[in-house]
């Protein structure tokens, strides 16, 4: 019990041995005050007098007179036998009411399994296939084995080891041309693209954005004083010509080349030769958020758009959310060497580095090839959960939905008939358990085109096939 | 083996299947570009041509007549046995040259334990006497049985159970007035200080710091168009005169009034309550940051300025940083009611949220009473190698260098003769293998005064008295 006792936190209790007021009244007002003020919970448990003598190095005397009076008084409660608490019968006297509940806090205790991502049509990885067995047994041996130095400060470009596996990695798979010495391990590509905003964006110039395109990227991209300007896609990619049109040359173009979001289309060769002209041209800069290109589904004639420029005008961002799991927090940028001094100093301005407890663990699940099977085998998984969606969808939806694109990632995008709101779609959609993304919502300017984004990733085929119908239920009586 | 070569990334290679170009032709097409290209390196692994087959969804045989033509010119090599590599003789003719090695790169790799904290007068937090058994069992546990709803994405606000871990924390040991819902869990105190900077911030606007300061707070609190203010402190705090005689009334000001930062001295609570008016008068908002308040050797009369003020006018930050350790990478704001929803956005177009595991490890280790017995159990070390380093300073450096302030924390202030040059002194520290900091670098505005921060957290006792001996002999040269 006593070691128990010795857990509890010191309150704090404003002690001055220099004051004519006694110890024993110090300590008694100390408790009232603090317990009057709520920073004393009715039922916390408070420490023995024993424990907190020795904590204030005072005599066990004043703090037993303190408590003695407290008991008296009401303020504490010692008949519990296992040690002493505020007194939880004074729940009522505390003088500033509780904060009312806000959305965010309830959120955080009501969300179940089904709202955090695993409800049909939301646009997820498939986290229950996660093999958290070799992952968990990874992460125990370095949290066991983590040496003192690894503890403290780490680099904040990130651990060397993770940026080598990680610059393989891309060269491999992805075409990028990268060394380690140019990777930037961050917390994920939210942070990677507030970090490019604050290199490369200052009050006054303006960014450009795939038009749809993904709401997260407005929303890191933003400055203060700067421009956003929205650029069309079509099925080829971002709208080049229209780029260029622009009355001032942004400073910055974010895109998503291997699979854009929302939309779904790869930019073909063509266009990204002449996105990659229109950089170096203007000497602007092109973010390529590379966030899902590892799930494909046809073949793949393309890189990275990074691993064909010639000018160093790309800022390569990849995350682990997609093929691992969001609450890891790691994602990477392949940054040009004229631009790394500042984009470290950023980061390191930012939040100094990523947890490194994740960094080591990521590094030998690339190291031992765990990614790479794992990458593999969900890929397959995600294929078939995408060909039953699109069964379903021809099934039940037929004439009331237009499959645009389904060639990769995690989600489908479909077009809505004219007239019919996506926004209502979706609310329909909600009441009935299922989640999907209005397309809508992916425009920023307006003119927006009806559709749906249905995700696959997170959801198991009888599920899928199940939420077809109902959406197919839902459409026959959508105007 | 063939296990093992399953587990190779698979090269980007463009098949086409369209093309009339051949599908071995392609096949060695991809390769010797990549090989080439240097995205495969010599002596990397490729897959087998039975994994590549099946992954490119096509027969073996293209593929095998794509390997033998590379076998035969060289590009790859099969003869060790075990699988097929990258022919490691191809080292040189890598097209594009390795980026010269930078600094940050070589300081990966060549940190050693002492540079990253043991030295020494480096202030930093004794990462050898952590828990770390108990703490890798906690963290083991969570990892082997975190639910699939919690890999995905978390609240901005934070982990709800640790949120009320904090709050009751903070309440009890630091007098702070908070509810959980006002507990923001961020990534550190610096992207506590940029949230701050992103909401309340402007171009146009000015921040005051104190002077001497925290240079990480002034880049953190940096933002193109405000302006800086560097505002004097002397021992009762922050000059509040000097405050609200600025030309523009700042709109917010950083302080750390626990125990400033860099001087040690606690803030007054005369000055703490003009503080508070001068904010409450202005409208200004107040960045409290109580980054090591756990640890202090003298009485604590006061609590967090937080407590004090009756008009919701302070931001109050903190970290685990210094109990736990840095590679946690977990702080936390108490944020007034009425910018809560604007902190909580800033917070997730920042990096969305923190990774999961952490939250769930540092609940338990809060809720078990581990934290409060760690704190403790640390400050006496604190303590004792505190006293060490001022015996030391006594006997081996009386008269040339004043102790100014050893109250709290992991560092003592020190004051060196006028015309002695903190900088030089630091330089010579260093070629001794001492890491001390300047005090003149922590003034942004001129006017420095000459002195020097010694840490004495990181550092055995014996250590840390031979180092007084070092600094001495430093000393008695420095004119």
């Amino acid at each position: 019990m006593r070691s128990t006792a010795g857990l509890v936190v010191l309150p704090h209790l404003p002690i001055d041995r220099t004051s004519r007021v006694p110890l024993h009244r110090q300590i008694y007002d100390g408790y009232r005050r603090a317990i009057l003020a709520g920073l004393l919970r009715p039922g916390q448990r408070i420490p023995s007098t024993r424990a907190l003598a020795a904590e204030l190095g005072v005599s066990r005397l004043p703090v037993l007179g303190a408590y003695e009076q407290l008991l008296h008084e009401g303020y504490l409660d010692g008949r519990r036998g296992s040690g002493t608490f505020v007194n939880a019968d004074l729940a009522k006297q505390r003088r500033r009411p509780a904060a009312p509940v806000r959305r965010s806090a309830r959120r955080t205790t009501s969300l179940t399994l089904e709202e955090l991502g695993f409800r049909p049509f939301r646009v997820s990885s498939a986290l229950d296939q996660f093999p958290r067995a070799a992952w968990a047994r990874i992460v125990a041996r370095h949290a066991h084995s983590m040496p003192a130095e690894l503890m403290g400060y780490c680099e904040p470009a990130g651990y060397g080891p993770l940026r080598e596996q990680i610059a393989e990695y891309l060269r491999t798979a992805r075409a990028v041309r990268c060394e380690a010495d140019q990777v930037l391990v961050v917390s994920s590509s939210q942070a990677a693209l507030r970090i490019c905003a604050a290199v490369l964006i200052a009050p006054g110039a303006t960014v450009a954005l795939e038009e749809p395109g993904y709401p997260g990227a407005r929303a890191a991209l933003a400055v203060d004083g700067a421009a956003m300007a929205y650029v069309p896609v079509d099925d080829d990619g971002i709208d080049v010509g229209a780029l260029a049109a622009l009355r001032t040359a942004p400073r910055a173009v974010y895109v998503t080349p291997s699979h854009q979001y929302p939309l779904g289309s790869s930019m073909t060769a063509a266009r990204r030769m002449a996105l990659l002209a229109w950089a170096a041209r203007n000497g602007s800069w092109i973010l390529e958020d590379d966030y899902d290109s590892e799930f494909r589904y046809v073949s793949r004639p393309l890189g990275a758009l990074q691993g064909m420029d010639a000018h160093d005008r790309v800022i390569y961002v990849g995350t682990f959310s997609k093929v691992l799991f969001p609450a890891l927090r790691v994602g990477y940028l392949v940054v040009p060497p004229q631009l790394w001094e500042a984009f470290v100093r950023a980061r390191e301005s930012l939040d100094i580095f990523s947890p490194t407890l994740y960094q080591l663990a990521i590094t030998d699940f690339l190291r031992e090839g765990r990614f790479a099977r794992h990458a593999r085998r969900m890929r397959d998984v995600y294929l078939r959960r995408r060909d039953v969606l699109l069964a379903g969808l021809e099934r039940h939806c037929r004439g009331k939905l237009t499959v645009h694109n389904a060639d990769a990632g995690l989600h489908v995008s479909a077009w809505l008939p004219r007239g019919v709101s996506d926004v209502d779609v979706v609310k329909q959609l909600e009441a009935n358990g299922l989640t999907a993304t209005a397309l809508s919502t992916c425009y920023a300017a307006g003119a927006a085109r009806s559709g749906l984004l249905l995700g696959f990733g997170g959801c198991e085929e009888r599920a899928l096939e199940r939420a077809t119908a109902t959406l197919g239920r839902i459409l026959a009586i959508s105007r």
